[in-house]
């Protein structure tokens, strides 16, 4: 049997050679190049393709692929936009993705980023850099002392829960559907806005709804908070009102905010503009702030995420060949 | 009753006040000034002094203040050094101190620090600082996955151990003496030498007794860890042969390095050295490598530990001039 697989990056390939020291009697070949009608004929002779790209699997794509006898394709990541499902369809594809990787990747970024904001690590480190070792006037908060408020108590949500457990903190939570454990335990509040009055950290863990939850956080809801609350975003942008967070930290109602994720963010992230102007202005205001730690949408990436993406994905790719399909990770469509 | 207080700090005032609040029948006054000869007379009338300072304790101060009528000294911190302990027992002064003020404050800026250098945070930060927001390959290392090897289960270690926990890490640990609970959950190895072979991350938590402990971490400590192990030392600079952790660092044996403590950091931190030539040439070389995190000597210092301090000292005031003294904060002499 054999594997291919397109787009490995150079952080890919110790998990992809684990793979294969752990399934000796597959072949496996693979390219940095992304799939594309051109590409696809490097997958001649492989029984599965194993893909991950921005890049459209389009008709023409997808027919290549097929052409040179490739029907089997297993995406490493989760998102499914960029496939034309219709001719997957037409030309009998079977496609798998990898929806659940690490959720600890995501819950840990975002209790790390919090954390070291209640600390002022960038006002300590930028003192440092600029040679002042001086600790007055950059004191701390202790993540034990925060009444921490979790918003959306599923995979990703329960792991950052036992993080700030861990540290001593008060967690409590507000889910539209409760899990029992944390019910029994006793986390939840009833309210949204409840849960906003009590808690010096609001994290927020639940997916974008167009239409139900766009802007959760607005002016409103900034307004229910307590006085030096900390607001922590690594789940889709357009939960919060940019503008009125902006607000809120001129004014000090807040004392910090945390996001990986940002309204904007699509053609902005995961791009290089120390050549060229900076593309917007409202997001390089945050960046420039000591007290708003943004990364890019990196949560998610970890060695251990990117383990579990390649394995998963070979393994799906595998399944697919021999005729069957691996559990939790087959795309129907 | 009345207490004087010297060198009251901004960031303490809140705190003073919230104490004068719940002790409305105490007369409280307070200086940002150091306690010295001069000074001492601002004490006169009050039935104790509240101090926290570098500068000495004297003999021509200790006696000043006893001429004003006032010898019950309570420290805000743990360190009695600077204090003449023959003039103290010639004027028959009661000393107190604060030994314990909070070891959380300690275990997690280890926590934090460790954390977010698993998280190449300074690589990403100074990446997004220079307008590149590519992910690739500012890739993070999970908490969870690491093998933490703890040194010293004392308050503070057993804090640190807990918040790795809370993370998903496994942890491990040696102590010289073991404390029954820990012992019972199977987490200590026999020997230092185990902890350094099986541990990803490496943290300190013991005195420094001098012949005794200087240097445990040397070469040839550091040629037991596994490639890409992380050092931590928040606890004292003399446990670490700072030499041996640089050469491996530059050839890549260590992954990183967090301090918050130096061999030779007196004089050096806790001073601005912005105008100046910086006065510690390795000191600097740390200071710039992305994956070392510098901190001078701050880890004690959140709202919670400033609060305890100004607290307990003020009680501990209380408590001799009624005559009493304050349990676990009396310096005997
Ligand atoms: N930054 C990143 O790299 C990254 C990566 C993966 C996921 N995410 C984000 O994290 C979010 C959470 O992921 P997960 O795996 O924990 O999802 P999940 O489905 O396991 O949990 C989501 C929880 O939110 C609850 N919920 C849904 N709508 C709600 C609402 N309006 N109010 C309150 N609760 C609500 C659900 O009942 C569920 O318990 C995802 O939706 C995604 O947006 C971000
Ligand atoms: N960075 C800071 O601001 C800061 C502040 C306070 C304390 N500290 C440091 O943290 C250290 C630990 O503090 P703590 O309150 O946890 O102390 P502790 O006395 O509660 O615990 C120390 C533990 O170390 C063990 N130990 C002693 N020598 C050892 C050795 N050679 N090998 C193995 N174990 C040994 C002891 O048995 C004890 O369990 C202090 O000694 C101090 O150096 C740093």
């Amino acid at each position: 049997m054999k594997i291919f697989a397109y787009g490995i990056r150079n952080d890919e390939i110790p998990y992809v050679e684990a793979w294969e020291r752990t399934n000796p009697e597959i072949e496996v070949g693979y390219t940095q190049e992304l799939l594309d009608p051109e590409t696809a004929k490097l997958a001649a002779g492989a029984d599965a393709a194993v893909v991950y790209q921005q890049l459209d699997y389009t008709r023409e794509t997808l027919s290549a692929l097929a052409a040179v006898g490739v029907t089997n394709l297993s995406l490493r990541n989760v998102g499914t936009d960029n496939i034309d499902f219709d001719a997957a369809r037409e030309f009998n594809f079977n496609v798998s993705n990898v929806p659940v990787y690490s959720p600890n990747a995501i819950a840990e970024h975002a209790a790390i980023q919090v954390a070291a904001l209640l600390s002022q690590a960038k006002v300590m480190e930028n003192k440092i850099q600029s040679h002042d070792l001086r600790w007055e006037p950059t004191i701390r908060r202790e993540v034990r002392d925060q009444v921490v408020g979790v918003v959306g108590t599923g995979h990703i949500g329960r792991v950052f829960m036992n993080i700030m457990k861990g540290f001593g903190a008060k967690v409590i939570a507000y889910d539209v559907f409760r899990n029992p454990e944390l019910e029994a335990a006793g986390v939840y509040v009833d309210t949204l806005e409840e849960l906003l009055e009590q808690s010096d950290i609001i994290s927020l863990h639940v997916p974008h709804i167009p239409g139900t939850n766009d802007h959760m956080i607005d002016a409103d809801a900034i307004a229910h908070m307590k006085d030096d609350a900390v607001l922590v975003n690594v789940s889709r942008g357009a939960l919060v009102d940019t503008d009125a967070v902006i607000a809120a930290l001129d004014s000090g109602k807040l004392y910090g905010f945390v996001i990986d994720t940002y309204e904007n963010e699509v053609g902005v992230f995961n791009a290089d503009w120390r050549d060229t102007e900076f593309p917007d202005a409202r997001l390089l205001n945050l960046i420039n702030r000591e007290n708003v730690y943004v990364t890019p949408h990196t949560a998610f990436y970890t060695t251990h995420a990117v383990r579990e993406m390649v394995h998963q994905s070979f393994d799906a790719a595998v399944a697919f060949a021999n005729g069957g399909e691996k559990e939790g990770n087959v795309v129907k469509y």
